[in-house]
C-alpha cells in the first residue's frame, strides 16, 4: 500500500501515470496525489471517474518555491504520519533552438524547470519521504540527456534540453549517493519516446500509457541495488531488440551517462 | 602564431595559464588577453614584467552580459580581422554544501558562473573565433563533473559543483557537435587537482604551473579528432600511473561522462 505524488499531472506522461496508478488495486496504491500547475479538464475527469477516490489534486508550479511549500504542507495534512512513499518528478519542458548552440537562449529557463524544479520539490517533500516506507524518488529523464550518446541525437535541435537533462541526471546521482544509507532510491527514469505534446506526437514509439506501465514496473519492482543512482530505461515487450527505423531499444538496461 | 583569451585570469589556474603563455616565443603566441573580473596585483605585475608586451587586460564578469559584450568589442578592436584563435573558459566557482543535497542552496549561483557564464562568453566571442585560424575552445572541467565516477568522490561535500560541471561538460559536447564541420574544437579540459584557492591548497597534486603547462600541451598538440567533444585529462610525467594515496591519474586519457 503505497502513496504517490506526481508533478506535471495535467497532461501527457504525468496524467498517464495517474491513470495507470488508479487502475491498480487499493491494496497496492493507497493515495495518488496529482500535482499540477494548471487546471486540467482531463485530470478533473479522471478524478471524477475514479470510484475508489484515491486521486487528489494539489496545485504545484515547480519553479515557485512558495507554491512548492504550500503543496508540501497540503500533502502533509493529507498523508500525516504515514508520509509519502514515492515522489515522481515528472514536470518538464523541452525547448528548441533551431539555430543551434550559438543562438541558444533557453538554457536558463530549461534549468529552472528541469533541474531547480526537481531539486526544490525533492527538498520540500523530503521530510515526508523520510516518514514513508518505500523512500523512492523517480526523476523523469531521457536518453537525450546521455552525454555519451549525444552524437546519435545531434540532429535534434534541442541542445538546452539535452544539457539540462544531463544536469538533472547528475543531480539525481548526488541525491542517490547522499541518501542510499537511509534506505532511499533515487533513479533517473527514462520512460521512452512517447506520443505527448512534448514528445512531438505520432512519430514517437510509445503511447503515454505504455510508458507509464513500463515506468511503474521499474518503480515497483527494481531494488535499490539495481537502480539507485542509475539512468534506468524501461522494458517494453516487442520493442526490446534493435529495429530498422527505430533509434531506441526498450530492453530495460541502464543508459550510459 | 596564435592569440589567446583566458577568463578568470586574476589568480589561480587562469593566472598560471597567462604566465605560461607569456613564456612561450612570440612566434607561437602572438596575443594573450587576460580577462579578469577584478583588479589583481599579481596580474598587473605579470603584465609589467612581460618584456614582449603581449599580455593585455580586459575586464570581464562572466555573469554579466553587458560586461561580456563590452569585453568582446574591446578584444575585436585589438585583434581585428585576425580574430581570436583560442578561448579558454576558465572562470569558475566551487561552492560547498556541508549538509549535502537536502540543504544544497547554491545550484543556481554555481550554474550562473560555470554554465551560463561559459555559454554567454562563448556566444559573444564566437564571431571572433570564426575569424581566427585555430578555432579552439577549452572549457575548464574536472573529473568531479564526471557522473560515471561520482561514487569515488562522494566524500567531497560540493554537490552543486559536481552537478554543474557535468552540465558544463554536456554544454561543451553540444557546441562540439554543432561546429565540428566548421573546423572547431571544443574540449572539456581537466587540468588536474591544483594548489589554488579553489583547489584547496597544499593537499592538491599539482602546482597551477604544472596544470597550465600540461593543459597547453593538449590545446597546442591534440587534434580535433582526438579531443573535440571529449573530457580530456592532462598528462603529467611521473604522475601517469595510479599511486597509493592519490585519487587522480594524469595519463592524458579521456574521462568518462
Ligand atoms: N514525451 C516523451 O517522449 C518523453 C521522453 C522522455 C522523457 N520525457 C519527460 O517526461 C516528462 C513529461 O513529459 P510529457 O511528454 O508528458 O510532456 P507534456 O505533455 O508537455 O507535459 C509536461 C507537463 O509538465 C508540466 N509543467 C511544465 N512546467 C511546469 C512547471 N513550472 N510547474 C509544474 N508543472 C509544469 C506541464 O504542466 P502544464 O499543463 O501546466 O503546462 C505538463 O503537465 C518531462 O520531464 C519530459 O522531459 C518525455
Ligand atoms: N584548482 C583545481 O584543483 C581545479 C581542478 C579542476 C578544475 N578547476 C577549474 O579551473 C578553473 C579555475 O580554478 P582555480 O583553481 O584557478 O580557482 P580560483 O583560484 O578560485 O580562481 C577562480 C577564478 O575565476 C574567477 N571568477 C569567478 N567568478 C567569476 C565571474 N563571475 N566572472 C569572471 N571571473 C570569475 C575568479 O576571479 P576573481 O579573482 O574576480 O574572483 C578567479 O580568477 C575553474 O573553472 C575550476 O573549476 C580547478
Amino acid at each position: 500500500m503505497a502513496s504517490f505524488l506526481i508533478t506535471g499531472a495535467s497532461r501527457g506522461f504525468g496524467l498517464a501515470l495517474v491513470k495507470e496508478l488508479a487502475s491498480l488495486p487499493p491494496s497496492k496504491v493507497s493515495n495518488i496525489i496529482a500535482a499540477s500547475r494548471s487546471q486540467s479538464t482531463a485530470l478533473d475527469e479522471l478524478i471524477k471517474s475514479d470510484t475508489t477516490n484515491r486521486i487528489e489534486q494539489v496545485r504545484l508550479d515547480v519553479t515557485n518555491r512558495d507554491s512548492i511549500a504550500t503543496a508540501a504542507a497540503e500533502v502533509e495534512a493529507k498523508l500525516g504520519d504515514k508520509g509519502l512513499d514515492v515522489l515522481i518528478n515528472n514536470a518538464g519542458v523541452l525547448e528548441y533552438s533551431f539555430g543551434g548552440t550559438s543562438s541558444m537562449e533557453n538554457l536558463e529557463s530549461s534549468f529552472a524547470v528541469n533541474v531547480l524544479g526537481v531539486h526544490h520539490v525533492t527538498q520540500s517533500f523530503f521530510p515526508l519521504l523520510i516518514k514513508g516506507n518505500l523512500k523512492k524518488v523517480a526523476n523523469i529523464s531521457t536518453t537525450l540527456g546521455s552525454i555519451a550518446v549525444a552524437p546519435s541525437f545531434a540532429a535534434m535541435p534541442a541542445p538546452a534540453y539535452k544539457i539540462i537533462k544531463a544536469a538533472m541526471n547528475a543531480l539525481t546521482v548526488q541525491w542517490a549517493l547522499d541518501h542510499e544509507k537511509d534506505g532511499f532510491t533515487f533513479v533517473a527514469l527514462c520512460p521512452g519516446w512517447m506520443k505527448t505534446e512534448l514528445g512531438g506526437g505520432d512519430m514517437a514509439d510509445l503511447t503515454p500509457e505504455q510508458g507509464a506501465k513500463a515506468s511503474l514496473d521499474i518503480i515497483f519492482n527494481k531494488s535499490q541495488a539495481e537502480v539507485n543512482g542509475k539512468m534506468a530505461k524501461v522494458f517494453v515487450e516487442g520493442l526490446d531488440k534493435p529495429a530498422e527505423g527505430r533509434l531506441n531499444v526498450y530492453d530495460g538496461s541502464d543508459a550510459p551517462w
